[in-house]
Order: structure tokens, then sequence, then C-alpha cells
């Protein structure tokens, strides 16, 4: 058994079975060993970037790591801005990359590069195997750094070597830590009781049985209950406790927020501003509020959550459950609010929604509030590119559920390559793309920065109408249909029909 | 003038007249410098790494620098692979990266990255402005630090309030160090004589003017000519001394060099394999060959090759000039005999072909040794997805030159979104996509590794057949004309015709 063979057989026995990769030369043996040992489905992707995102989604919603396997320096490159994401959003994730063999490193081959340079910025957990011998406990230590709560980047570095060489041995990653438990429960609930009160939750604290738990709360205390902006999987819809999230607009998070004297963080961290803008704070609490960490988003949120309701004597008090709301086909031209009224007429039972859909989307979170329960996912890193690769490692991980991802046409570009791997594997996504032909976020935030009247060259910098991106054809030259609508009622039919048909499609929503 | 203005004003004031961009908020108030302030062309990119391969190209054929303009850490993330090819090509580019407000920066924000840590790996010049008062000046370092020779990759990183503060200052880039001279020019003259001796040539040794130099010392000496595998840029076609380059596949490239006991190397390094196999060497010349560097990639290789003439009395000698070879049009199914034949009968004068077609493309170069005078630009770093962008770089370096791209497809989807941007800026770029849907190469290296009977599943992470992808419908989508050939004789018209047009266009070749 050689290096590859045996890192292979650990990652299968360490509970790893899903690996999403392009690979180059120096990774052959990895996809020879794949070859003939049985249990690791491979992905074939186009681009590294659609290789890592999907991993980010697989962690979400599998709740355990897939792997990557990327080419040297320039393919961990390219897979870095979303393990950015990945790692924003707390997300476990094993990356295998390939290295050159020790005897060639020296002579700086045109692949050479500072693998281990790259990856430190985005990884928890970086290793260079060192022999055959070592690679499959190597293997084993990675998937146990990933798994580590609340998930984790562990980056193994592969030379070729280390693979070819005989002497490997297979390992299985040790069982993961138990999550700390929370201390400060009595300070909590002492904090918490009235309308200046917020239950702020993040991370696991947003499955739908933590939700309930914090709904009791909050229904016993008359505390507020908010998520973050950007939360990596939140369960919602009929039948759950309903969760706004703290606006993006910073004027809006600082209005959302004025209220809250006593925070309580449960899996979220204290609210600050994307970014910095000229002259206007960073910190969106009031300046005299008072916040308490009760447990990060590695702690055990959920026995923190039942000890609070315990301490509150929250048990026996019923949490608000939405109420399924129908809502009526929406007709018109389609714009935010009527493609938020498709959705919210749409979107089927346990469905998962990739959102990514930027300023044309933000009325479809409130609005698909009373939609059939569904789980929600957001792009924690504000690396732009994530949407559709990670539906594809949502549909992965979950193959009886529809995957509906909705995306700007500038996010969509930066891994439109997603689409050609959603046809190959027969994955059940729907993809919405709104096409409002701009980076038209950015035509905010040069207000924001003060930039009152921009002229001609900067709105061309921030403009995609020249040409204009023709979705459909780009979907189709990957082999996922697709069609364009600018009305609802159209909108509201394909949206159906995709959902109803097996595989991904696409459709491009003129706004 | 606030810092952002400063920097504009300085980049220009340094020569950097050309930015290719993504930008983001952490750039606004750059973006709205450049609105104002004329004199900088700025290239809007839809992904990152096709910036900063734009960049590269744009160096290879200007001679200067352009700038980058990237938001935060992951936008650069996303153009590290190009940066890594420009690095290893010794291109000259300015990587503006936009960062966080200090006040910022201690909050961890979602895009809060180390910027600097992600920056060293490709780069030989990092530094992060502290004022707006040193912005300009800053920027004025890093235009001089990407044009020390033989070219360097230069990162600035830009809080964002430093481009907003007022206080920016304007500063003109160093003039650059004269290249160090060659010393050993005798000992070079008394190594080179007879069929065992190599002059190796690389970087600015393969102009036109320094080729007609060496041809005159092999004229006189004797001594063969070889480039490297991958060149920035050679000139070369009819009228030119015709050099032939060390082959890629390994035991080509031993067989290649076998004959040669004495070696002088100039701007070239000594010749190593791409990777390491098993039971292979890595170094491709003769255990016994003596090897001499005369000048680095960065030394005075025309000074060198002068100073060389003279030592060995070669004044006088005739260097051999290319005739032009007119190829009669093909005819027959598209293969890489046929696709050879097409580009030497069409390569128009004055060409640019930069060449990313991998296998199908190995028979290209010699074929068309006798073309029209063209130049040609191959991948020096190895990571694929650099053809198109470079593409990108050489026409808007070039506007008066027609450029072909020649892309293998897997290559292609890397940074296919390149092609939007040809679009958008009436690019004269002709692109041929070698489609024979698998990434051919690593079939051979799974035999390379010693993988003799690769099974379906690692035939199948090496396939680009299911789905086969359609470029005509994503060159539509991107708003460049395109069309598909299978037919040699198809081929030749198309490529005429999409050299008669202005802008840019794509043929698919089904090979």
């Amino acid at each position: 058994m050689n290096g590859a063979e045996s890192l292979v057989k650990s990652l299968i026995a360490s509970g790893v079975d899903t690996c999403f990769t392009n690979p180059g030369t120096s990774e052959m043996h990895f996809v020879a060993a794949l070859d003939h040992i049985p249990g690791m489905r491979s992905v074939l992707c186009l681009f590294e970037g659609v290789a890592t995102g999907a991993a980010d989604g697989y962690w979400r919603m599998a709740r355990k790591p897939a792997c990557t396997l990327l080419h040297l320096g320039p393919g961990l490159a390219n897979g870095i801005a979303n393990l950015h994401n990945a790692k924003k959003a707390h997300s476990g994730v094993v990356n295998i990359v390939g290295e050159h063999a020790e005897t060639h490193r020296a002579l700086d081959a045109p692949l050479m590069a500072d693998i281990e340079g790259l990856s430190h910025p985005v990884s928890h957990w970086v290793h260079t195997s060192l022999s055959a011998a070592d690679v499959g406990a190597d293997g084993a230590q990675a998937v146990g750094a990933a798994s580590e709560a609340p998930g984790r980047i562990a980056t193994l570095i592969l030379p070729s070597d280390t693979a070819w060489t005989e002497g490997g041995s297979v390992h299985a990653a040790p069982a993961a830590a138990p999550r700390p438990q929370a201390e400060a429960i009595e300070q909590a609930a002492g904090m918490l009781g009235g309308p200046e009160t917020l239950l702020l939750l993040g991370g696991e604290a947003l499955t739908a049985e933590n939700l309930e738990q914090a709904g009791r709360i909050a229904a016993k205390t008359g505390c507020a209950l908010l998520s973050e902006w950007a939360n990596a999987r939140l369960e919602r819809g009929a039948g759950r406790v309903a969760i706004n999230r703290v606006p993006y607009p910073f004027d809006q998070a600082l209005e959302k927020l004025a209220p809250y004297r006593r925070i309580v963080l449960l899996g979220a961290r204290a609210p600050i501003g994307f970014f910095a803008y000229p002259g206007k704070p960073a910190i969106l609490t009031r300046d005299d509020a008072e916040i308490l960490e009760l447990a990060g988003p590695g702690g055990d949120l959920s026995g923190a959550l039942a000890a609070l309701v315990q301490a509150t004597g929250a048990a026996d008090s019923a949490p608000a459950l939405t109420e399924r709301k129908h809502v009526p086909r929406p007709s018109g031209l389609a714009d935010a609010t009527t493609i938020a009224q498709a959705l919210a007429a749409t979107i089927p039972d346990n469905a998962i929604v990739v959102d990514e859909s930027i300023t044309t989307g933000r009325a479809f979170f409130p609005a698909t509030a009373g939609a059939a329960p569904h789980t929600w996912l957001n792009n924690c890193g504000g690396s732009i590119g994530y949407g559709l690769p990670l539906a594809i490692g949502c549909a992965v991980a979950c193959p009886d559920r529809k995957v509906l991802a909705l995306i700007g046409d500038g996010s969509a570009m930066y891994t439109i390559q997603s689409l050609w791997t959603m046809a190959r594997e027969g994955l059940d996504v729907t993809v919405l793309i709104m096409a409002n032909r701009t980076y038209q976020i950015l035509r905010g935030e040069l207000t924001n920065v003060g930039v009152q009247n921009p002229g001609p060259r900067a709105i061309d910098m921030l403009s995609l109408d020249r040409p204009a991106l023709d979705f459909v054809a780009m979907a189709q030259g990957m082999g996922v249909s697709a069609t364009r609508v600018d009305e609802a009622g159209a909108l509201t039919d394909a949206i159906e029909a995709a959902l109803t048909a097996k595989g991904p499609s696409l459709i491009e929503i003129l706004v």
C-alpha cells in the first residue's frame, strides 16, 4: 500500500466519503488510488474555487467534512477565496494539496510555490507529510482537525513521493472533543427580560430545535431574538420560530439594534459593520450596551439553550411558531418584490435555499418567512462567487432535497463553471440569476464612502451591461437547461417547472 | 487631494496608464479618483484571475507594468494563480489591494484576511500604506519595484482610510537600475564550439535582435541554439533566427539535450523536468555537462550577446534566417497536424500568438516556424487558465496587432470570464479552443507516474465530455461571436474571417 492508497483509506476510515477535485500531475497517485479503492465519491470541478465552495456547502448540510484534492500552490490559490468564506462560516474542510517530490522542490520547478504560506491565511491546521509511512496518520489528523467544533479548515500537503512510495498504513480520525459548556447561564438569564434585551443567535443555535428553545426564552422573558446578517445555516419557515437578521445596510443595522441595552450572544459575534465608512462608527450596537458572550460558535449551544430555558423558567412557555402563509402567485414585472412573492409561493417543503442574491435579494428573506419549512444559507465571508459552488455541495450532501440558488449576476460570473458540475452530477439545483446587469451593491457603496455624483468612468467600472451577459446561453453551453423571464407570473411557472424536473436548471431573471 | 487621488496621479506620473480591475467597497475611493483624473485606462474584469493574467500579458508586450485593483484578501487570492504565472515569466505587475481601515481591522470583519500573508508567496515586494501622506510615494515605489529587471511583482496594500483621508502627494517612480553586465564572456566564448555545445536562451535574449546575434554565434562556432520550453515572449517566423524549445515530454527532453557537454545559459535556467516521476531523474542535461550561467534573466542580455559575438569573432558571420514557408491550405479532419497547418497558413504578419494549447498544440510551434513573423508567448508558471487573460493584456498593450489565443478546453474553463472583457473592450483577439474534451495531458501523466491501466473512475476524473462543453454558446453568452468546426479547411476559412473582422471571436475546434 503506497502513501496515496493509505490516505484514501484513512479518509474513508475517518468518515470522509466525498472529494471535490481538480487534480493535476502531482495528484495522479491519489487519483489512481481512488480508482481501485471503493467508498469515495469524486466530484470533478472545472476550477478549484468550485471545489472548495462545494466542500463548504457539503459541511453545512452533512455536518461532516468532505475533502478537496487540489493541484499544488496555484490549485490551492484558486480555492482560497471560497476557503475564506468556509472559514468564516465555521465549516470543516479537509484540503489535500499535492506538492512536488522532495528532490524536486530544490529545483524551483515552474509550479513550485510556497504552499504552506498560501495555506496559513485560510487554514486552522496545516501540515506537510514527510514520508509515505506518515500519510495515513496525517490524513486522519486532518479530518480530526477539520471536525473540531465548530468546524475548521485543515490543509494537508502531500508531496508526490510520499504518495507513490510504499509503506502506508491506515488510521482513523480521533473522536471529536466535546463542545465546551457555557458557564454564565445565570448571568445571561438575569440579563434577559423586556424589550430592551436581545438574544443574538448564530451557528448551530439556528437549528429548528435550538430556535424552538430560544422561542421559549423569548416568550417567557420578552427578549428579542435576532441572528447575524450572515448565517452558515438557518432553519426557518412554517412551524418554526422565526428569527430576523441584523440588516446589512449600515444605517438600518444601527436602527435595528438601537433598542437593545443588554445583549446575550449565543454562537454569534457582537454586531459590527461589514466595512468602515468615513466618519461613521464600526460597532453597530449602542455605546452603553452590555454584551455577554454566553457561548462562542464552538460551544455547546444546545446545552446552553437548554440551561437558559431552565434558568429563565421558560420550559413551559410556548414559542411563537410561524404560520404557513400562502402567498398568491404574483404578476407584473419581475422586481425585488415580485421575485420575493414568487419565492414565497414556490419554495418547496424541506428545500435548501442558497442566498447570494445581494442587493436584489434583500426583500427575499422577510417575504419567505411563512413559506414551507426550509433551510437558508448565507455567505459568511463576503467573497462573492460562493453561491453556485455551495449549491453543489448542498445537493451532493442532500440528494433527496431540492436546492434553490439565488445568485446575483456579478457573483455568478465568479464561479460560473459550477454549472457544468451540476449537469455532470445531475444535481437537483434550480439556479435563479438576478440579472440587474450591474454590481449594484457598489453603486450604493460609492455613496456610502462619500461619492455623491459618480461620473461615467466610475459607473462604467461597476456596470455589467456592455455587453449584456446571456446566462441562458452560458448555462446551455455547460449542459444546464435554462430560460429567461422578466415577468413574475412566468417566473413562478418557471420555478415550479424547474423544481418538478430532475437535475439542474437555470432561470435568468431580468430585473 | 486624498490618498487615492495621490496614488492614481503617482501611478500615472510613474508611467502606469492601464488598470485591470474588479473593485469592491474598500476600493471605491480609488474608483472615484479614476473617475475625475484622466490618464488611466480601466479595464473591468469579471474575476480577478482575469485581471492579473491580463497584467502579465500587458507587461510582456508593453515592457512596462500595468496595475491591478483588487478587493481585499479574497480578491487578491483569486488573482494569485496568474500572479504565480506572471512571477515565473518575470513580468512586472503592480497590484493595488484594498484593505479595511485601520480601526476596522481589529474587529475581524467578514472580509478580513491576512493580505500580506497571501501576497508574499507571489510578490517580490509587499507594502501596506500607513497614512494618506505615504500613499503616493508608496505607489511610486511599487512601480519602481515592479520595473526592476527582469520584471517583478509588487503588491501595495491600501487601507481604505489612507485612501479617503486628505494629505496625499504625488511622486514618480525612480529610474530603473541598469541591468548587471555579464562577466564571464571569455569563458563562455571558450566553451562554445562544435555540435556538443549549446547556447540556451531565455527571457529578453529572445527578441528578434538578440536572436540574430545568437544566430551569428551559432554560425561561427557551430554551437546549437535552444530556448526553454516556456518562454514569456519569443520573436520568430520568416526573416528571423529560428530557435527550438527544450521539449516538455520528459523523455524527449532528455534525448534532445543528450548531445550537449558544454552549455552556456543566457537568460535561461538549467533544464529540469516539470515534475518528478518515480525512479526518473529531474535534471534533464547529461551528468557530465559543464553548465555556465553567463547572465540571468535580469542581466544585460543584449550586452552579453554583443560581447559574445565579439569574443567568438562572429561579427561578420551571417545568421541563418528563416525562410517564409507557404503552407497549402489543409483539408480533412481537424487534428494536431491539420490545425498546425491551418495556423501556418494564416498567422498574420506581426501577430501575437498566446499558446495554451497543451497536448493538442505540441505540433503547432515547429509547424509555424516559417510563418509570417510573429510573437509567441508561453505559460512559464504551469498554472492553467493563463491564456485568455494574457490575450486581453496583449491586445490592450498592442491595439494595432492581431492576437491569436490557442487554448485547450480544460484551460479555457479556468478563466472563461475573459471573453466578456474581450467583447467589452472590442479587443482584436481570435480564440481557438482545442476541444478534445479531456484533460489529455493528465492521461499521459497517469502513465508517467506508473499507472498503466487507469480504470473508469480515474478516466472519468480527467474527462470533460459528460456533458460536452459548448464553447460557441458560452462565447455568445458573453458577447463574443463564435463558430464550431471539425474540418481543417473550414477552420482555415474561420481563422481568416476572424482575423479580417474587428473585435474578438472564438472558434471551437473539435479534435
